[in-house]
């Protein structure tokens, strides 16, 4: 296989996603796009699902098990499964893997997936956790996105081997992502507020308004509700391995929602009026 | 000025904007695209915004002032200012208004606007409150949407005058909107949870993440807090206009968010995924 002679130079030969959903799909089409002589390998339960996105051009080849021989020459290994299951699956692709491997994930938590595997040397090795700040509601590689994370935020965590994490960064950059190194903990503890807490303040919304109101809904409530309709295993899974930081959240908005109730029931408008001030101020920035 | 063959026979053959914002802009644009032989005059506080208004084509006319003259003959006068001063605007238009009028508004509470009207028999005559379910969180006619009204939801309340009030819905429906009939405290009481909650919810968001963590927010973040960039002076007014339907909802939220957050200090997460999948499941419905 001939190398392009432009920015795929520097690009990994072969990248393995394990989890071929909207996120493992999006990097798929992401790599295809991009690095067109790249391979790119889907592993995951199901070989109908697999053999559907290979004839969707999202991969070059698939398996449904991993074996050494997958894991035996250079390659990027993407874990995009479930938060629940990517550490035992990182456990068991650590220990058939060769050193010329990498291995990062998506997971939206990382706290509860790092923690278990400083048990295990090679994986400790191996691994260099990762979370694109990107996504949506709707599941499945049908809706795979090439440009997912393009100009989105790559969290990366901070690892013993220095290489390795820049092999992952240069990885997740040349998907279009901009790369913020952090902490696993300190991660949990922001993505509590920026994406946890958001998600069941709209599950709160849309089980407040009732199905029995929808008729008189506007774009208002279509908006701040839109990501109750994702995945509730995947989004129960995320909230359990980030319980403490989210309890936080939960606890640090409950708390300013009591302070708004009183400032209605006392007729204290100037209160309301503020408190509403400060958010538009602050939500004015985003736009 | 020779009347339109088509579509236009019916229509009104003068339109009274008062309060010319998004609201106000986005009827007079509505009006001037479908019915082009139609007068559409503003009337509003600055000279100079009107000005620019009739520039930019949404009127054929304007005053700062209303008189006898301009309220003298037929027309359709559509009260688009703040929810605060809506009571008191309808009760000088109706003084001076001759009985070929109709009024409406726009505002989005409806008790506290009729309640103090009731005392005005010529306004009680004249006056058929309306509220059409469509916005953004962008002020001034520069963002008025000549379509903001197609395929909305408009409600309209019951009134004395049953020709006023299938004028004021043939009005409305004119510009594209389903008419719903309902009273003023069902109209408030649903409008709570469907609209206002949903700002209250997305302005507590807002203050609980905080600026310093918005470089880690997403797609979810953005959409679940759009509305709280929108005006705080008017939400004050809006909440205030419907204090005692916007406490009970955001109590009902309050209450469901401490059970949420006791089910995930207990690790109930069976609980946890009962109240995400009830949520998915009727989101779901609105896609």
């Amino acid at each position: 296989m001939q190398k392009p002679t432009d920015n795929s130079a520097d690009f990994e030969d072969r990248v393995i996603v394990v989890g071929v959903g909207l996120i493992g799909g999006s990097v798929a089409a992401a790599v295809r796009q991009r690095y067109p002589n790249c391979e790119v390998i889907g592993v995951g339960r199901s070989g109908e699902r697999l053999k559907a996105a290979e004839k969707a051009g999202l991969l070059t080849e698939w398996a449904t098990e991993f074996s050494s021989e997958l894991l035996s020459s250079s390659a990027v290994v993407v874990n995009c499964l479930p938060v629940s299951m990517i550490a035992d699956s990182i456990r068991q692709i650590a220990s058939l893997a060769s050193d010329e491997l990498v291995i990062t994930d998506a997971g939206s938590v990382k706290a509860s997936i790092c923690d278990p595997l400083q048990a295990d040397p090679k994986a400790q090795r191996l691994f260099v956790p990762a979370h694109p700040i990107a996504g949506g509601e709707q599941g499945g590689f049908e809706y795979a996105d090439p440009d997912l994370f393009v100009d989105r935020v790559c969290v990366v965590m901070e690892m013993e081997d220095p290489q390795r994490v820049r092999r992952v960064e240069n990885f997740w950059k040349s998907l279009g992502s901009r790369i913020v190194r952090m902490s696993a903990d300190d991660h949990d503890r922001v993505l509590a507020l920026t994406s946890h807490l958001p998600h069941v303040m709209a599950v709160l919304t849309t089980l407040t308004v009732g199905e029995e109101n929808f008729a008189l809904t506007g774009s208002g409530f279509r908006d701040t509700t839109r990501v109750a309709a994702g995945s509730a295993s995947l989004w129960t899974a995320i909230l359990a391995g980030n319980r403490s930081h989210v309890i936080d959240a939960l606890r640090s908005a409950e708390s300013t929602m009591k302070s708004f109730i009183q400032a209605l029931a006392d007729h204290d408008d100037l209160t309301v009026q503020r408190l509403l001030q400060d958010a538009a101020d602050s939500r004015q920035k985003l736009n």
